[in-house]
């Protein structure tokens, strides 16, 4: 049998635990660390699934030679450098609660997200099991909050709809260069942001040819990131319209944020504010990007439109929901938590057509 | 070789032509119109495909004995009692101009929405050449315009966003239950309504696992009749902010209208503006629909939901743009002209999944 | 609220009940027992839904006037002309066991496919709870067995994929035109005809962008029906290869048969076969169908194309699983058996695009 | 403006052409180069794009800072180490003839896969303007032809087709596990395979909730490739029954070939043929893969399955057509010719969901 590695690792690669890497954003973890020049999988853990291969759970895996689904409580931490957590809501925090001070987390549940243990009871509906932890967690938009990750042993990865909606929203809501009230975000969603949970309406033939609305109304749980975020931003209470739709796709997520203000600054604005980022692109005044210009990598890409309606504008802005959205975002957090490049292993472009 | 009909025509059925019938609102129209109890197809027309079959061109009609494709000017129209001009923009101007005045007329163009020749000019950048026949036209979105439509000559198909994007504003602008400035439509739309046309971004590997804006910041056309329609309800100017998606399916438009106003009142409205139509539904408050739930059907499906945000709501309307967007409402329209019961042929109910 | 009928039945409809109603067959049912101009849907069964209106199960129903979804024993068949029977295998041979012996039946399960309790036990692991009935019933492929399907009381609705199988094979068998050895079945299918279920291959991110077989080998269990049907037309056993896959649409069949024989005679033989068939269509010798041509109709699409290697060729055709591959083929034996035109309400022209 | 780029180059790359860049072979190329660790793409050739930014074509390579498109006869050869050729067909001889000899030459065209000129002219119906570069051209399907390819100038990337049923067959054929007579390969295929043309049943309306076959009969140009190569390693003729089906994916081949012979023996065959590969994959004896398990990526996997009857078999091959089937084998290819590891740059993991 052939090497199943086509690079050499580094002497002294850092030790990754992954846990949750049954589901979609587990996979992704380990499609990018498995290309990582310095990361090393140690570690994959899977409750439900724990004694099988990787590749009894996601095939297209096949070709890696990977820790075989461990359960979480059979997982040795003292050799890991850093964890990635991919478990559902609630089951997070207790798991987090009880791993090794000496190991960096980055949770990609919604679990550390809300600073404020109120907010979480409001948006989750229960009390939270980890409320010292919640504290201490630092919220993981990187391009936003680079130097507090760096130091940070508990990372929280942000909502992906909050993520996308965010890198509108961000630059303009701290230069105000946009009127406060009255943002409405539109959001489209291709199915994988669900998981891999059996559900009537992910089903293929419910999806198909379709596209529906959900959590309308100002419910969508993601609304306690932007709330919190956007508000801290401003100094002063924002609240936004926001409505996710679900389409037929598998990856991404496209926002479309009709907000007020004058096109030509706030085009300058996100031009100025990710002018020296990487993943972050914006395109000339007028230019917006679809979906699929970034599909399978760590991009987003953000464009601004000038209304036929003065001081109106529209900032469309997509990024992949399982790459820039959760497990890029995770593993770009990692690199900083763990000194490297924060682009390492990052850099694959999007898979088109 | 069996008959290929399925049910008896009534003694004297009406003789319609369908010119454009190569387009997929033509194929539409045939799908629609062979089936219909008073209707008989005497002419087609499609003058690139001219001496095709229409099995040649659309072999999901294999079955129906059909006219050859004719050229328009081979087309006796001396017995043709209605006609379907499926044809593009401009080109239907100069035809319908020299149709014979007996032939009754539904236009699926643009070219007879907009009353006024300046609008015109400023939405599609050309004179009409048939400015005499524009003033004539009676707009054709049914279910606000019976009466003209009946005794009309000449009606004027809508566009089929805009017909989505009316569904949802007219009875809220007629009653003055939401705020007329600042509104924002966005508007989700399946590939066909762009037609069979050879273009890039509407190839299979382009649109798949896509979505993106179009015609952004105000210069889609069917703002000249969101402008001109709205406007003429609401007595003074209405401009509202619009904005299309392409999303990766056939069929299928759905309308996110973001609007100010009591959730309550707007959804009551709705519901009493539509109490008595066949194809016009209005879902319970807080409801939704999917566009998958009226595809190939007649029916536009509406909800109201409230936002936690006091006096702002958004309404979702859902229809079919190639039956209830166009041919559809083409064939409801020419029931009335005609005297027929105004849903004759078009209680098909939606094909799900 | 305006009547949601738009045709007027005869005096004296027949009563309809569809059980299963929940599930992709029976919506397809419904929508076409909805606007059959001789059938009156007067109960629907659901076990696990009952109670609820069917437009909470399958919104795009939402504008007919539909019984509640009932639970089977409350369901009064006194009244009852026919009752289809779309429930899952093995529930339906004791449910219909326990139907008054006035009520005629087509069942759309695999309870009454094989005649044999032996081959039952093979393909399907248990012993038949309802051999006597077993016996009784007709296989429903209408086209081959229109006299015994007229005066039956329970017809037996084949499988989607052999039924689409056979309008390939059966006339060929007949009449020996190819070679009984050595037929091979290659077969793809939309999602829809795994039906409504909660299985993870069924997802949308599963299956969109996909494709595999599955039911390799010869266990797939419609192979029993194949092994019965054509070794009963050959008069000896026939035994095929057949490879179902699963590809990433909802509806739709379309089988690729590869046969020795001469590619002439072969569609000859099947022109001949179907010359006065309605809904099964030969196209010229060369040409072959699309999956699309037929979506949402009762017709089968069939093409014969020859081989560079002398003495082979390829058969391939095309139905709607849900249409002619089980309700539109249920409600076409309906007919027959309730004295009706066979083709009464399945003149629907195919949905496209 | 940060840097674009998250590796460090050699201190001394190859230097890159790739001519025909505004296809997707074309684009899938500049995605695998611009990560390779010791490559640099030093010029983009796209005629009728010439002097636009890739991004223009490409919006999702909207990352990298790639050389302007040029013409061809603009660009300076003098520098290049090796140009990857995706032109079309015809074209790519004439330009490759033209090249200077110093530059080593992939070409994904079909216009060198053919050593024979009168195969040529049969497949492609006209005389090879370069019949002295045929013979000499060494076709690339790398794991069977690496000695050769070592050493080559000109290697001829091989039809993605033609690459798929070849890994399935050639073992196979090589140790006469099975009957060289009789070979059926059905095969279904995205549409990507048919590049970035604007062609009628491309169109997303056309193809979506699609499957049809195409070139039936054994009229497929890649039957050309099929012959030469099966008959070489049989050493006699061998000719296959081959239908390709295109369905509504965008990525991937999916090949099912029936054969006859030993179930267990094919499998073996397979197993050792491929033992010490490192991009084909053989599962274990019962298994097959599904499409998705591939996408984005170079492998391809490997299934075998034995049927009911005796002495049958199917075998599933799959791979992506524009990686392990044109762009990733080119890649391998060119890896080989320049004495790097036959694996740079190419061990990306598939992209799933």
């Amino acid at each position: 049998m052939a090497v199943r590695k086509g690079r050499e690792l580094l002497a002294m690669p850092h030790n990754i635990a992954i846990l949750g890497a049954s589901g979609y954003t587990g996979a992704e973890l380990v499609r990018l660390v498995a290309s990582h020049p310095s990361m090393r999988i140690a570690a994959l853990g899977a409750d439900r699934r724990a004694g099988l291969a990787m590749a009894e759970v996601f095939p297209h895996l096949r070709h890696l030679d990977l820790p075989v689904l461990a359960k979480i409580e059979e997982i040795d931490f003292s050799g890991i450098d850093l964890c990635f957590c991919a478990l559902p809501h609630a089951t997070s925090q207790t798991v987090i609660r009880n791993l090794p001070k000496t190991v960096r987390i980055v949770d990609l549940s919604a679990d550390f997200r809300l600073r404020d243990p109120d907010a979480y009871r409001t948006w989750y509906g229960k009390r939270h099991e980890a409320a010292e932890l919640q504290v201490e967690a630092v919220y993981g938009l990187t391009e936003f909050n680079r130097d507090r990750i760096r130091t940070a042993r508990l990372v929280a990865g942000t909502g992906c709809n909050a993520a996308a909606g965010q890198f509108a929203l961000r630059p303009l809501i701290r230069e105000r260069v946009i009127d406060l009230d009255g943002i409405i975000v539109d959001l489209k969603a291709g199915a994988s942001g669900a998981g891999r949970s059996l559900k009537e309406h992910l089903l293929f033939s419910e999806l198909f040819e379709n596209a529906q609305g959900y959590s309308l109304g100002g419910v969508h749980r993601h609304l306690g990131e932007f709330d919190q975020e956007l508000s801290e931003i401003a100094g002063r209470p924002v609240r936004i319209m926001f409505t996710p739709h679900l389409i037929p796709a598998t990856r991404g997520i496209l926002v479309s944020a009709y907000v007020q203000g004058d096109p030509g600054a706030i085009h300058r604005c996100l031009s100025d504010a990710y002018a020296d980022e990487v993943f972050a692109l914006v395109l000339p005044f007028g230019r917006t990007p679809a979906m699929k210009d970034v599909r399978g990598s760590n991009f987003v890409h953000i464009g601004v439109v000038g209304d036929r309606i003065e001081g109106r504008a529209t900032v469309i802005a997509t990024l992949d929901n399982l790459t820039k959205g959760s497990s890029g975002q995770a593993v770009q957090n990692a690199n900083l938590m763990l000194g490297e490049d924060e682009t390492a292993g990052l850099m694959l472009a999007p898979v088109y057509p």
